[in-house]
């Protein structure tokens, strides 16, 4: 294994005193109860109002994901009122317990304006070295995908299920899942496309969905560009639980958001990371 | 409105004698159960196998797929035995009735595969002129779209509601789904990049899903190529019962397949049939 791969199992819970794990855990469930509570009423409803955040662009940003944010920001002042608070919609809090929740509270906001149920709420605990514990929940369909902490689970429409990457196999075998075909810039979409012409099968348009589907086994690759901190760190937790591996497109760590690469095995990332470094520079 | 564009709300039920509608919708819902517990098992399992139908593609067809056909045929044969079948799976079977069942038992096999939830069971009865009623139905969320026959309803996790499509804007407000984004042929391919490039929003990779979120009012316009009768059939009766409007590129009925423009209004639909017909040829 290459130095600066982070490896995969890592023990993340020695990062957090046992006594603290239960409280962690019954928080981050409780966020994302309130983030279904305030996001549901608004999935397909009439009138779904979007600003357009992005002068230029197209990036909405709908009542929903400023009342889940809220919500959520209630659960923690009351619950954890000396961790920190980095989420997409309001300034950020510091703390002064060491931990930070890292929270999108609508992962996918164009998923969401077109109905389709592919958007998440993705709730992180972070240390100074990065994710903790994540989970990604998808309120329309009642899934919701946990790891870290010594978990890596899944619960959803069809009952519980423990979360496990799929085994290894070759680069032309596996399956490819990225949000745009356009991926970021003109440099990032190379570099995407050298690793989509190796692969056997590319699909778009899955947000946060396609790393849940990483970590249940399902795909073997996510590749994406220009990520906030929000975007990636609860799905670095759930991977990591479930046995895959994410980092930047160099091999360094991805929580910071930018280029992701994410894999079920460390075989098909050194990969894929190859392609994409030959794509864009090392 | 041009003449060979069918008239939304065209009243398919008085195609249709009274006494034979309760039995045709019944025999609707039970193939759609029958498919549902046939499919289930294998979604998500360990060892999905796939064979490659497609001589040189990735086509892949699984032991759910004829699971699901075959558990859909039993049906027919029991309930129906005077009507055709056409299915996606097997040999079509002639009737006597003059109702065919058009029936693709996992339309969006690759999102089957990968583990998203956007694959659908797909459930037609057309007569001579075309589908009458049809059913898209997603086991895994629990949701089934209906329409024809004077219903147009989603039941679904969140409960039920009257499907309706949305209010007619102008194309370059509008939200616009496909599947791949190579969509078929390079000509295809031209046509859709045409309507592609004058639209607000275009998401991927929805497979018979976009046509249920187009009847539910979420999406404004679909556009594929390359399609199989048993592909469109119960998208367009759905998608009519809701008030849109499916025809193909020329504006010709679509449930013999090939290229497919479905739309919420009237004016929407010339004006991406314009396009379509500029960049590919009238």
């Amino acid at each position: 294994m290459t130095p600066n791969v982070p490896s995969p199992g890592l023990p993340l819970s020695s990062r957090i005193p046992p006594h603290e794990v239960p409280a962690i855990i019954a928080t981050a469930h409780a966020l994302a109860e309130a983030a279904r509570k305030a996001t549901l009423p608004y999935f397909r409803s009439d009138g779904l109002t979007s600003d357009n955040k992005a002068a230029g662009g197209f990036d909405p940003v709908t009542a929903a994901d400023r009342a889940a944010e809220a919500a959520m920001r209630a659960v923690l002042a009351e619950r954890r009122p000396d961790d920190g608070v980095l989420g997409e919609e309001e300034e950020a809090t510091a703390g002064t317990s060491g931990y930070t929740w890292v929270l999108d509270p609508i992962d996918g906001t164009r998923a969401f304006i077109s109905g389709a149920p592919t958007w998440g709420v993705l709730i992180a605990l972070c240390d100074a070295e990065g994710p903790v514990y994540g989970i990604i929940d998808q309120p329309y369909i009642g899934e919701r995908f946990e790891g870290g902490l010594d978990r890596a689970r899944l619960t959803g429409p069809r009952g519980g299920r423990v979360l496990s990457v799929a085994p290894s196999l070759s680069l032309a075998d596996a399956t490819l899942f990225t949000t745009f075909p356009e991926v970021g810039t003109p440099e990032d979409r190379r570099g995407f496309e050298a690793v989509r012409d190796a692969v056997r099968l590319t699909r778009y348009g899955m947000d946060c969905y396609a790393y849940a589907l990483l970590a249940a086994g399902q795909i073997d690759l996510v590749i994406e560009a220009g990520l906030h901190p929000y975007d990636i760190c609860a799905p670095i937790a759930v991977i990591e639980a479930a046995g895959g591996i994410v980092t930047d497109w160099r091999g360094n760590p991805a929580h910071g958001g930018g280029r992701v690469l994410a894999a079920s095995s460390p075989a098909l990332h050194a990969e894929a990371r190859a392609l994409l470094q030959g794509a864009v520079g090392g």
